[in-house]
């Protein structure tokens, strides 16, 4: 399952399809919902939080890329919301499940299949769908052959939460307009910082960070970026890290209930919300901070008038140059309460810096799984509660499950 | 500091002045900005993202009560995409500090002025701006009194974190066609639980599990909803529980470092995520999760037509249905694992029955502050922070502070 390696690096036919797809679909839809959960979907929210422009909703059809709005819940008022606002005749959906299986993604798959067939025609919904799916197993890829739909595929040997700089994030990323090539670059640049010695190789480093940490107390592993743009990075990162190093054994089937805890922060915001525990509260977090060089774009703070003087500290200064005070002073006050922090700073917040960040985090879990001597590309944790949600949903052994979880006082 | 308690039924008159100016704001704007950070946003953000309709931001004009945008940092491009999209004509700004010191909201308050001055004319600027700040002290009362500017109060025995019920969430909530007065009434219906006997009272329940919890080594208190338009609600949450008992001192001055740390996940989405490691990682958990009775409007899963016969357990049964058979799912797998968890039910998502919510987890916090001897209404750990912040932006003695950060490695 190293895969998630080679991406950077092995993706040309890839990329020119994604390129031919784009310049079809772009003149022809405004919107793109996007079906899928977890590692389906958690890296492409990231990116675009990111990258696209912070108003991109309400520019509608005027704004650069389509719209993009993900579905990663069976939630009946947010489906129906999307379905009694969108424009089926402009909207493309992608569907993106691996075993075409997953039930929350195919749940709303059926939903979206039915309004579009509704909307455009049984003729026309197949040109609406673009499928994301493994290259020969499953169910959606003979469905797609047969009707002619157009798929992606996931490769093989690449775990969902490791697969945003596959087809399943490049295609809605592309689509949604931003720079997908720029972004493998950054992966590049990280994967050549992971060979590098220790003291040169930032991965490394924060994998050390996190395992030094973690064996002085640290169960927590808090990732705090400032930057508004960054917040939905962290939801990213705690799949990451919460499933890969999340084990009760470890590769020799020895128990070890291993994973620290991943903790979203976001700065300047969490400083009036979390910093009070952090700074007081137990001892038992590291902090990573990210920290940008140069905005994307700056911008001044006016000078108070008459009645704010108080405030006049604040005028002509950079909301950038605010932004980093903050982050600093924030260190400073931990470092000062004795809580350990570090600070990986990206020299800007575009798509290959943003690359980099993503695969130096992958680089960061997979170094600390390999030290700790854990899988940190399966999930068995997850079976059961996937048992029990066939059973109740009389998938299959329906009635014997059902007096089981009623004898356990479970209410089905 | 106990004001919040009695908010749900004290505030007559304030429910008459924000229904008056409701009624003549509604038609002059569509966009509403809020600004303001920690307990002057994240109630509103929470609140809103559960009762306004889940594709509010792509209606418009056409939509129910105002757009709302939450400005709740200091991120240049954030700021900036707004100005640029926005219509200063058509927009109303309510900047929320008690002080008008505070630093994050004000420079946003001072790019909002100067856009607004630009946009409507010196003469008009001020009808585009309502201040809810401290009845008496601080910079933005006396300066709103010499301009003619509305403003709203924060009733000084209401800590901000306990703040959403008081004009500082009622006024944004109720522009964006929340139903305040259920909002308030649910409060009541959970001020009442919180008087009955242990038995019959979610409140003390709540408080109970999670000290009960806390005692056998649960030093993560995480917050699961089944409901996307609740994912919003443990942010929330995160800072109510956060900087109420994360202290480094207990009551009598005795070093604790006490305080949980909550965790925010969402259901189903965390299932494929965090779920993992609940399960299998450290016994350092106890999981809340909240289940709905029924939704808003449900939605029927389509029939699977030819060739996905595998989803066939699906068609005909509601999304509803399948969220809350993974919620049960869910719980039951945390068990069989031997992690603690209980459920909070709410019988609808209205805005009743998240009043309700909001108060319990309120009664929660304050319950589990007292039997700890806390004190849950400062947050002395993050003044050393402003501090720093202030010195580096060359408030006061930014010198002599600038060396000392310079000598401790800090980057200014």
């Amino acid at each position: 399952m190293l895969g998630w390696i080679d991406l950077a690096s092995d993706q040309d036919e890839v990329l020119d399809a994604i390129d031919a797809f784009v310049a079809e679909a772009a003149p022809r839809f405004d919107d793109l919902v996007v079906l899928g959960i977890g590692g389906s979907s958690l890296g492409s929210i990231a990116v675009l939080s990111a990258l696209q422009h912070p108003a991109r909703a309400l520019q509608g059809a005027a704004g650069d890329g389509l719209r993009v709005h993900v579905v990663d819940n069976v939630d009946a008022d947010v489906v129906a919301g999307l379905l009694e606002t969108l424009d089926p005749g402009r909207t493309l959906v992608n569907v993106i499940s691996k075993s075409g299986t997953t039930a929350e993604t195919m749940a709303g798959y059926l939903a979206f299949e039915a309004w579009l067939r509704d909307g455009v025609g049984e003729d026309r919904f197949r040109e609406h769908v673009v499928a994301t799916t493994d290259p020969e197993q499953g169910i959606l890829r003979p469905l797609a052959e047969r009707d002619g739909m157009r798929t992606f595929s996931v490769p093989p040997s690449v775990g969902g939460r490791f697969s945003v700089l596959s087809p399943v994030g490049l295609l809605p990323l592309a689509l949604g307009g931003v720079d997908v090539r720029a972004l493998l670059q950054g992966a590049a640049d990280a994967n050549e910082a992971a060979a590098r010695p220790f003291d040169q190789s930032v991965p490394k480093r924060a994998a050390f960070a996190q395992l030094a940490t973690a064996r002085r107390g640290a169960t927590i592993s808090v990732l705090m970026p400032y930057s508004t743009r960054l917040r939905r990075l962290s939801d990213w990162f705690v799949q990451l890290w919460a499933e890969s190093l999340g084990k009760a054994v470890d590769r020799r089937g020895a128990r070890v209930h291993a994973g620290t805890t991943p903790l979203p922060a976001s700065g300047t915001t969490d400083q009036h919300s979390q910093v009070q525990l952090f700074n007081e509260g137990p001892f038992d977090k590291v902090v990573a901070f990210v920290r940008l060089g140069e905005p994307d774009r700056d911008l001044r703070i006016p000078a108070p008038r008459e009645g704010l003087e108080a405030l006049s500290y604040l005028g002509g200064r950079g909301f950038h140059e605010l932004m980093n005070a903050e982050q600093a002073a924030t260190g400073h006050a931990l470092a000062a309460h004795r809580r350990p922090n570090y600070t990986l700073r990206l020299p800007r917040l575009d798509a290959r810096h943003l690359g980099e960040l993503l695969q130096t985090l992958m680089w960061q879990t997979a170094l600390v799984g390999e030290r700790l001597g854990i899988d940190a590309y399966d999930q068995p944790g997850v079976e059961l509660g996937k048992v029990y949600t066939y059973a109740l949903m009389g998938r299959e052994g329906y009635e014997a499950t059902r007096r089981e979880l009623e004898d356990a006082g479970v209410e089905a």
